[in-house]
């Protein structure tokens, strides 16, 4: 399909990752000095300026606060212009502090529902990197406090060696179909009446096709003929890539068989295109969820 | 497409996983008292027998050199039957000691020429889990030692708590096609004539399809219009998912980019028809690699 045609939330980061200038340390520092533009993260919410926009730090201040380049890491240019991103963590609001007057802290998932594209994808690039630092500041080899290396694109264990790369976990996101009609399933914990796609976390030794085969059989008992890729999207929470497909299912009962699932629902294509239009008794997952995007495509 | 169109060389793993058994220690413990099959790896190669198929070690023994579990992975039903895998590390070859009489143990790359599809899948899976937990002794969060969890598939920091699941690394691996012809590439450290499909790491914040952009930019200099899926497979060495991709590309002088090619080469369809027979200066890569799959789906 053509490249953007099934472009999802999350998925827009416009930027030239120029991979080859994370191990130029000389050329990252001379755009710190100069005319970089520096997004800034507090426990994964980007900083939004009076515009509801991407705000930015001043490259003074992002390296004082940069923990010596821990806190830093080079998202890549924009045209000309290196976009760097800044981590921030702890209790208490940056924006009430250190960043006074520069904007506040969106929570990402609220961020996504009205942010433009461009920005969505640089903010969660960003996300996902920092949430994978924060649960690796150690080396899982042998112990040792890691180091910061590629402007923030890998650690090095200064004990051992091993160098630790960021964390992606694959994720099969699926909707079974069966003569005209599809399955949603709903998790006890989502609002009331929301139902949406299958899914579940990819194992070692599977192939896509062999974990959505799985994940349907675990979560409705369903037995799965054949699958087709729809589309794909990083999902930084904290760091999923999320594999759309369309699973055609033997006919059968379906029901929820594991714990992850309260209730499975057959629903008609009239029926799926009035949920779409949000009318009746079941709701959808947002339109930032490939969820919908799976569920709209088959409802056309 | 069908669930198994395309199987690739380690997808046929046939068991079925039982997940929730991995959370059952009396069911588990019975089952090695009984009449379980316990497969072996010693450094991730596999014990085989004169048969040239997967050996088996006695439960009992096997309960022995587990290290209280730590080495012992539950990895599903075959039928009735429980099936275990044993990791077994260390420079001296087992085979000569406390496994001796058993078998000789293989390279996985040399078994995944002549070994059948299931027991492929079977050792890639072991071998996909013991290298993650390899590189996985400490938590990554706060550096303690973590302790093995769920028969294997996890593991728990006694001091902070964090669960840690198996890693796979998302890799697309890609065949970029332009007016009948398609790219192939070539690394220094191949054997000689030796060409294949372009391939490499996702990378946070990406689409798959965005992934397979940048390769062919940074590998190639050339502009992908559309991308197709193909299919997908677990590679152990040490836990990649491969995604296997064709991408249409924009008219323009293909040229290694970046240092991970030393060059990149246009193939006709017959020429691509010559490489499969085996004729021509052009070698492709064996049949258990998802891109000579890949340049044979295109060529046909």
């Amino acid at each position: 399909m053509p490249l953007h045609a099934h472009l999802n939330t999350f998925a827009g980061n416009p930027l030239d990752r120029a991979a080859d200038r994370r191990r130029d340390p000389a050329w990252l520092a001379e755009r710190l000095r100069g005319e970089a533009r520096v997004l800034a993260l507090w426990n994964g919410a980007p900083l939004l300026g009076p515009d509801d926009r991407l705000a930015s730090v001043e490259p003074d201040l992002a390296r004082q606060l940069s923990g010596e380049g821990e806190r830093l890491l080079f998202l890549g240019l924009d045209g000309g212009t290196a976009v760097f991103a800044l981590d921030l963590e702890g209790a208490s609001d940056p924006s009430e502090g250190v960043l006074s007057g520069r904007g506040a802290f969106a929570n990402l998932r609220d961020f996504a529902g009205r942010g433009e594209e461009d920005e969505l994808g640089l903010a969660a690039t960003a996300k996902a990197i920092f949430e994978w630092r924060r649960r690796h500041r150690f080396c899982s080899a042998c112990g040792q406090a890691s180091e910061v290396a590629e402007a923030g694109w890998k650690r090095i264990c200064p004990a051992c060696k091993v160098e630790h790369f960021p964390r992606t976990d694959p994720v099969v996101i699926m909707l079974p179909v069966c003569e005209e009609r599809c399955l949603l399933g709903r998790q006890a914990s989502w609002p009331p009446g929301r139902f949406s796609a299958l899914a579940g976390f990819m194992e070692p030794g599977e192939s896509i096709e062999a974990a959505c085969a799985r994940e349907i059989k675990e979560e409705a008992g369903l037995q799965v003929l054949s699958v087709s890729y729809h589309s794909s999207q990083p999902w930084p929470f904290p760091a999923n890539l999320m594999i759309g497909l369309i699973a055609e299912v033997a006919p059968g009962e379906a029901r929820p068989e594991d714990a992850e699932l309260e209730a499975v629902r057959w629903l008609t294509r009239d029926e799926t295109r009035r949920a779409i239009a949000g009318e009746g008794e079941v709701g959808l997952p947002p339109p930032l969820a490939i969820a919908r995007r799976l569920i709209e495509h088959w409802a056309d």
